[in-house]
């Protein structure tokens, strides 16, 4: 963009900033340059940020806060000791709503972005992709070229798959989300993945009340399984609940994962269920160190970064005995 | 502060916002009153705000954002028509963080505060009542005579007990949480005057474990109520799972009603719970509307309002013919 404005890139770089002598000629000249080479944030941000504000602007539609306030603590303990703020703004799924509150933080010059959601295969409805600032996506989806954290849904599936093997189950089924989840999709990839085969895999809602039904259709069906791995933790509470009042003992006849690590429901489910924990306030750490970084003129590779999922052990499995330890890690829950 | 400056209230204005012509001098003496007087908020934020930046803190220690983001709801819904976004920072239950972040606020010259919590008998860790720009408290207890928001915990534990009563329920027990609480101790002096005595109220945590507990307690001593009014929904949740355990049915031999309703606990309570709303959205928009009165220079008069709540039907109670409407109103849940 300096070359196009036939600038040094200091001179870009005071121009944009409205700071530094020059001619109010080249200074328009060179913001001409900018605009019509989109802002490109991290080759931007690498020369602009002079001025820092310390202050890291959190956009997010996660409006009950499920995925994006872990997110934002572990940003905030990132920054906390370097002096610098996290504002967390909610844009709901409304565009313009997004566009006020994106200029909202813009004017008030935060040093970047970090953008979260409720699912990592959608995007916010703003475009982030031309800011003067660093973004950083944490559990959404990104633009192209972007810097993109999300959680391994396959590692952690995998783990407790590897996990539900490891203590004998030989008939494990998978209840889960709806089909068109991405994130279903790969928990289910990991499931058939670590059974060797295409087993068993029931797809319905987020809720409870799936998970009731789901034990209903199989033990109508007589496919009685010795383990069922859950897409979350409320079909898994569900799942737990509907065995118990068939009699069937969790876990001593069958064992039970959910996902999420939801501690409102995990912890109150009898037995409090083992889990996969989607790790979001390590991911909001990194994005929080990224963001910086790219404030700070360092170079970041883009592209999709999986970060690890971690399987908590409650008591919905069977004896522990076999557990090993694993790529993620496996821990006991702390209650 | 601008007649012990010596000067009139539109020069004290200027000079602390560092606009309008004046000597040097003359701006450092209105400064040195000012810091001398203490920034009273309302009365300096009347004067002060012109230069509107049409941002709005929520500062906040509930990192869990139970109470919090339904307010924060609120607020933004009360302001997005005026493009004014509000900003959620959190600042856990550390005092030096608060201040941190407090600062970052005050540096990006939001035109006001909130301040919500996770109680409303504890205050943030942080002093608000000094502040260069209004500050109202929704949801947590504000310095003495700011503008504070709570829900009526005795209006809306009336309600409860009153729909109880119209049922023609006759043995209403009240299971509730840690009796230090202020919301704990209103809800009972509310149950206590419904029923015209002193009735039986259990104390113990915030749980389903406890109301699982608090159930085998008044089975093992005989005492066996026609209907239990609960502290929140989770120990709401854990008494009807007790019940049913126990063979007693729920709405048909006991009644149950929860506080809270929290979706996540309420609807999915087999059978869904009739629950107590504290209508936090509305009090956010009320704080929402009221901060942007004081950052406008209204008058608006201090003290501590209390918001009404509603009670909305489920399934956990008997037969609805006698329900009638009441002051907070009583609604049907849409699930």
């Amino acid at each position: 963009m300096a070359s196009r404005a036939g600038v040094s890139v200091a001179t870009a770089s005071k121009a944009l900033n409205d700071t530094g002598r020059m001619t109010e000629d080249t200074r328009q000249r060179v913001k001409a340059a900018a605009t019509e080479l989109g802002f490109r944030p991290n080759a931007m941000a690498r020369g602009l940020i002079q001025k820092r504000s310390f202050t890291i602007g959190l956009l997010t539609n996660d409006t009950y806060g499920r995925f994006t306030l872990p997110v934002m603590a572990g940003i905030s303990e990132a920054l906390v000791d370097q002096g610098v703020s996290v504002f967390l703004c909610g844009i709901e799924d409304d565009p313009a709503l997004g566009r006020v509150h994106l200029d909202a933080m813009l004017d008030k010059q935060v040093d970047g972005i970090i953008a979260s959601g409720k699912r990592i295969d959608r995007r916010l409805p703003v475009d982030l992709s031309n800011l003067p600032v660093p973004v950083v996506y944490a559990f959404t989806e990104g633009h192209e070229g972007s810097v993109t954290l999300v959680s391994d849904d396959f590692q952690g599936s995998a783990e407790a798959v590897e996990h539900l093997i490891a203590l004998g189950c030989k008939r494990i089924v998978h209840v889960t989300g709806p089909e068109t989840f991405a994130s279903v999709k790969e928990r289910t990839k990991a499931y058939r993945a670590g059974i060797g085969g295409d087993g068993v895999v029931l797809y319905g809602a987020w809720s409870e009340h799936w998970g009731h039904e789901a034990v209903a259709q199989l033990w109508q069906q007589g496919e009685t399984p010795d383990a069922i791995f859950c897409g979350n933790d409320q079909i898994a509470r569900g799942v737990v609940d509907a065995l118990r009042e068939r009699g069937v003992k969790v876990p001593a006849d069958v064992s039970v994962v959910g996902f999420d690590n939801w501690e409102i429901v995990a912890g109150q489910t009898r037995p409090p269920l083992t889990s996969v924990d989607m790790n979001l306030k390590a991911l909001g750490r990194e994005a929080g160190r990224l963001v910086l970084e790219l404030a700070e003129g360092k170079p970041v590779e883009p592209g999709v970064r999986k970060l690890p999922c971690q399987l908590v052990i409650r008591e919905s499995c069977g004896g522990n005995a076999a557990v090993t330890e694993s790529r993620g890690g496996v821990v006991a829950a702390v209650d």
